[in-house]
């Protein structure tokens, strides 16, 4: 398995799926009283997220097995259209994704973090994995971020797919200081 | 203590018993102002539990010394028929939750991590704790977890048994990728 | 400065006072749209004062420089009767916990983590502090933990006292397996 | 970069600016169906500027690019006039703060984590960062703490200003012990 990908593989990519719990959180699911109360997100996951749909050319959307409720603000906040829960067969569903979103799957990403993730892992052109996930799913990806779920490994794919489009960070974002002298 | 079990006793365990906080939670007991507000669980433990009472023929049930409210709505989700909260005194609870399932001690396992579940965990056949358990814990159980208490310490356990029932991951769930060429 | 404190010392401690924010929590503040909402606790750090009160003839009380009403339920389940909130005069204020529960500074206990705990820690006859503590408190202090605050380092002072009074753990609560044969 | 600043720099320093998420939190936003529903700041930051503030002749803001809602009772707490949120252009942003508190930007600080900061961080006179920032911005600041955001990396920004500025701890808030003998 290689670990780096090809940078026209990088550049084809124009449709981004993320797992959400293990891959957009840590996987840590906070229950209240009336059932699951809280998720946590990453601010520099979200920024990432911002600067990839506006430079990089890139559909972005969400699909989780389990309710999609906790998340839906937080996907509304980075323009993530499409949000699908309560798919226990993620093969599948990611194929309705790439169909909807009318990309196909040879220019997919889907980073995932557990078995029920590997059939869609397996069916997109890159397939990605948080450094903390399943045994089983890394084995089988394409590429591992450095980084843990929910603590930048969604950042760096969007850094990483950002670098071969246009440039990380991008041009218009990071503006060089004014020359001295 | 043996840190590796023997496959006859694995394939022979149809009960599996854990307590809550500091086994399925990292022990961190998170309080509003009308008291205990929230409980983190894991993701990916769920996830094993799920698999362990689908294809591993295998009884769930829960056994806390604390109120069981903020256990309920997980447990439901996880198809764990017995939730047994407020109990002071395990070691009876679990001869209890064993006689009601219908399963003799000799097929229970049960995980803990405090000198309260010992009285328990020295009833079962099987006795297991996650890494972080307490020192006294980790001397007598027969298994410990490489993975800490509510970051994996369950999940390990259910791959455990059902590498030994069935084989990990259960061949329904992972379907080999399409052979090629 | 000693790290090993003397038995007859540990023997006389009849009241622990400590604080909440780093001490008996990890330090962090869980902030709502109304102000603070949450602190978590630690379930093990809950289970050594409960054995401390029930087994070592110690009284228990909390002194916190913020307010006090997420903790009073943790107390309330921990039999801990004097709760001082608001407080930024803490060595003042550890002179009245003392002189409310009868019992003389040679015979106190203190944890805190910061500089404002110092006026306090410099009055009690056995100064402690989580690992985690500030360096200006671990300079100062009589005995540090080797757990973090909220993970453990109230834990291991029970179990200090408990060592030191009537063995740990309290043999009535860790009956030893029946002997084999 | 120089990492060790001099001390008339951080004596001239009249307004310390901070970014929320990542600087004074470690960046996890955490989500209800409501959409964000806390922050986790740290007891000790907070402790550190309440110091700041008081003794050491510094005024106080908050910049950060998200809504500031779950920072307004927080900042009021530790006496932060200025919160302003919703900014995407922190550059514009800093220089608007730093004109209505009246200090010019050679007496300011910024701490701050993300690519977004740039802008200003390069503006101020004293530009800084916690350990666990975005490699671009530890590259360009001019002081990176040792500690991490929302764990004591504020904390050690104040103590930094405060030794230069009075002493730390300010001799008003340690009292030395009473010479024996």
């Amino acid at each position: 398995m290689a670990r780096r990908p090809q940078r026209s593989l990088l550049k084809a990519i124009r449709l981004v799926v993320l797992d959400v719990d293990g891959t957009l959180t840590d996987g840590r699911l906070y229950y209240g009283k009336d059932g699951e109360a809280l998720k946590a997100f990453d601010v520099r996951d979200g920024h990432g997220l911002r600067l990839l749909s506006l430079y990089g050319n890139v559909k972005l959307a969400v699909l989780t097995g389990r309710r999609a409720d906790l998340v839906q603000q937080r996907c509304q906040e980075l323009s993530i259209d499409q949000v699908v829960g309560g798919s226990r067969a993620k093969g599948e569903a990611i194929e309705k994704i790439a169909a909807d979103a009318g990309v196909p799957l040879e220019q997919v990403a889907f980073m995932g973090d557990d078995v029920n993730d590997l059939p869609a892992l397996r069916k997109v052109a890159f397939s990605c994995a948080p450094r903390d996930a399943a045994p089983e799913v890394l084995d089988e990806v394409a590429w591992v971020s450095r980084r843990k779920a929910g603590r930048g490994a969604v950042r760096e794919l969007c850094e990483l797919l950002l670098a071969a489009k246009v440039g990380w960070p991008p041009p218009e974002e990071a503006p060089k200081p004014v020359p001295q002298g």
